[in-house]
């Protein structure tokens, strides 16, 4: 019974448990919402961050990175009604830690720690949350965050105009469809909060209720803020008149909202829409006002934002196919909703609490929602007639006859001496046409070919795979001749 | 007293603790044995990776990746003595899960889970070992793994000794100073073990004794053989014979042993010194023999390996950098140690270990230790003159007069637009000097500068940061003339 199990599990679990599991569907292989990366997914994967690094590096950032655990109290406080859905690891002794849950806590601990004021970094890694898993359209229990944030002392909106700016070139650049930026500001839903009657300690659980709005419809919303989170009926009126009414605008409703009588008691408030209006100054002149919406209606779920906060959702066609994926009735209902494919905001306080004397550095960023950004590109290379490859090798080193091993090995060594990605087989004597076959396979552009007499000759055999075509190469010319013919390619 | 933390703690740890230990050192801000990369130590990172992927790319590997943590039962079993290093998930309700502790066993489970039966891959990723950290000599909790393996059944030693390769040209590459590959056989040990008397179910546990032989001497090895592991005085002695007499040699050592009248008893033995010796005839045709040598001492601890294995370590000058950081008495006995590279080897059992059916896929492969190459990088940038760029911006856009910010983010977005990487200062009216500050203390090479002057022309004033040269350039050739300049430098 314990055949393919040569030693046997020597860990508390029990080794029947294991045996049993293998016997079942080969799902259980991995845990439950997570994936592994096939090399197709993979060649993918490496374009979109290609894009995205390179646009990250174009506005001047550095990069950092920290462990994928923290210790538990780093993480605890900061993620409000989500922090049960942070991965604790086994108390084996030593420290509580746990599985970092966004890459946005971690930075600020790494700002306090190393009393650094000023910084615009970039951190692409991957995030751990205990969610319900709906991976048809990208959403796991691991997946890939790719941050940028700027920290420092600035005169206002000229970072936060930047990190719009930037989610508008990435997501104009991968050409996932048409794409919409929604903009809000804490401060105005917290002095919309204050005018229309919401406790102060029932800011941050309104604000989160408010956020399921792309979700939910407005009743349900309000049924929440009522029912089980206890507001006034008047109050959840009055807030629904704003978010359900004065929803989607730009300068123009930050400055309908400013003469607001209502809203204009609010010092927060105004504060607020005055910055709007200096961010869409900006946005102006960065040339992406063109996608971007002030909506008031947008929230974010997380505590730690303080001002400014956006997500970028698209609007048609990418995200259809993605939802048509949706295998059974339960995804039914999330197949109508548009993707958020980044978002971010103003965390003006974060670092502040793990600085030991609460010194503050105002930050700034935006995170891109990489995972659905894979989910699209790979269907989109899937319906694609284009072959994905998945390696770079320029020639195969091959032979026609046998006993030529030691020939293959000595020429496929110069080319990688010579910086060549090249290949040869692992046989002895392989056939010419599985030789060929590999080629066409994988993409592979050239075959150099050797045989006794090219041999004698101190000639190849250059084989270019989609032609056919075959000429003789002096073998001193051979590797000038590969770099020349696949440089064009 | 709870100033620094706007909101109290949720989770079970008690929020006084998590206070407290703000208090502390900051070192405690971060796990034990983990550590945060700055912006610095990224670059040197990232150069590292570019060599090694480089390398794999030219043997023509594809790339996959897995999660970070695996279900608990496929790490069970795995790695012998040190599976009490693995660390373990908390059961939070679900499955029980462990961060991975090499991408080895991952790898094998992927094979059989896809039915992959040939694939030639590398894998990046951080692994994870409740070791004792050792940081100052690169050996960590967290630490990243950069494997290349070769599955598939193909003829006896090419894979091998393509794998060895790999290693010759990663660490000619890196210029770490000179290094040698030291190369064993698990058949030849298990042979050895055999002949020399060690009972079947003693062969894995003293395999983990002898593999301490480069950081032990013989002395303390046969003691811990004969008091811990409970093996016969005879049979340890007679394994030192082999062990600490016949270490190091090349084919030539192989052919003795063949010869040797107790281990030519062994067919196992037989098997895996012919495979010696097929493998450095392979060596030759691939011009690294100079620093392969066949060292019978060599036993590395994992359990799955099978045939051929091998490890690469740093014979002088770029280790005892490293070693000299040691800070303190408890590592003096590790700085006379030499520092292990790479390590890998056969593993021909582990894929079938994951499948129903026991389906056996040969694999061979090797890991590349990088956290020890980071040091060894680190360091020497240390000592070096050249500063180590963080960004990669072009140009800085900046200027001398007050009210120029519009104009400023105007000419930024031209430049961005253009794919060029540029700066401007997130200030209303920043300092010309400090604006130059900066490009000098982040090494960008030129600046673009504003004026009214300059705007009323039609131009900007281009200046070169090293030599202070300024040029009016027109605004149309701005992109042009800064991509002609950086290419340059």
């Amino acid at each position: 019974m314990f055949g393919f199990f040569p030693k046997l599990p020597t860990c508390s679990h029990s080794p029947l448990a294991a045996v049993m599991s293998l016997k079942k569907n080969l799902f259980f292989f991995v845990c439950q919402g997570t994936r592994d990366y096939n090399p197709k997914q993979m060649a993918i994967r490496e374009k979109v961050f290609n894009t995205i690094i390179s646009c990250f590096k174009r506005h001047g950032a550095e990069t950092i990175d920290t462990p994928v655990f923290e210790l538990k109290e780093t993480l605890t406080g900061k993620y409000g009604e989500d922090s049960k859905l942070i991965y604790d690891l086994k108390d084996q002794g030593g420290e509580l830690l746990s599985l970092r849950y966004d890459l946005t806590v971690p930075f600020a601990r790494y700002l306090a720690m190393n009393k650094i004021t000023n910084i615009k970094r970039y951190h692409i890694a991957k995030v751990y949350r205990r969610d319900n898993p709906a991976m048809t359209r990208g959403r796991y229990r691991e997946f890939y965050q790719c941050d940028f944030d700027i920290a420092g002392q600035y005169d206002a909106m000229i970072p936060d105009a930047e990190c719009l700016k930037i989610v508008h070139e990435i997501l104009s650049e991968l050409d996932l469809g048409d794409f919409r930026i929604k903009v809000n500001d804490r401060r105005i839903l917290d002095g919309m909060f204050a005018v229309c009657g919401v406790p102060d300690d029932k800011f941050r659980t309104i604000c989160s209720t408010v956020d399921k709005l792309d979700k939910m419809p407005w009743e349900d919303v309000k049924k929440e803020m009522v029912n089980e989170k206890g507001l006034s009926e008047e109050a959840a009126d009055q807030i629904g008149e704003y978010v359900a009414v004065c929803v989607a605008g730009g300068m123009d409703l930050a400055e309908r909202l400013l003469q607001d009588h209502k809203m204009s008691q609010s010092k927060q408030a105004c504060a607020g829409l005055s910055d709007i209006k200096l961010l869409f100054s900006f946005l102006q002149l960065f040339q992406v006002t063109d996608k971007v919406v002030f909506d008031l209606s947008l929230a974010r779920g997380l505590d730690y934002y303080t001002g400014i906060i956006y997500e970028a959702v698209l609007t048609q066609a990418g995200v259809a196919a993605v939802s048509n994926e949706a295998q059974n009735g339960a995804n039914a209902e999330e197949s109508v909703s548009v993707g958020s494919v980044a978002g971010g905001g103003r965390y003006d306080g974060l670092v502040g609490m793990f600085d030991p004397k609460g010194r503050k550095v105002p930050c700034v960023g935006v995170s891109i929602g990489i995972e659905r950004i894979f989910s699209i590109m790979e269907q989109k290379a899937e319906a694609s007639a284009e072959k994905v490859r998945t390696t770079e090798v320029q020639v195969m080193v091959a032979s026609a006859q046998k006993n030529l091993l030691e020939e293959r090995l000595r020429l496929v060594t110069e080319l990688w001496n010579a910086g060549i990605k090249a290949e040869v087989m692992y046989k002895k004597n392989p056939k010419l046409l599985s030789q060929l076959q590999h080629c066409e396979e994988s993409g592979i552009p050239l075959v150099a070919i050797l045989g006794e007499q090219e041999l004698k000759d101190g000639v190849v055999k250059l084989r270019v795979v989609a032609t056919r075509e075959e000429i003789d190469i002096a073998r001193t010319d051979l590797t000038s001749e590969i770099r020349r013919r696949t440089s064009e390619a």
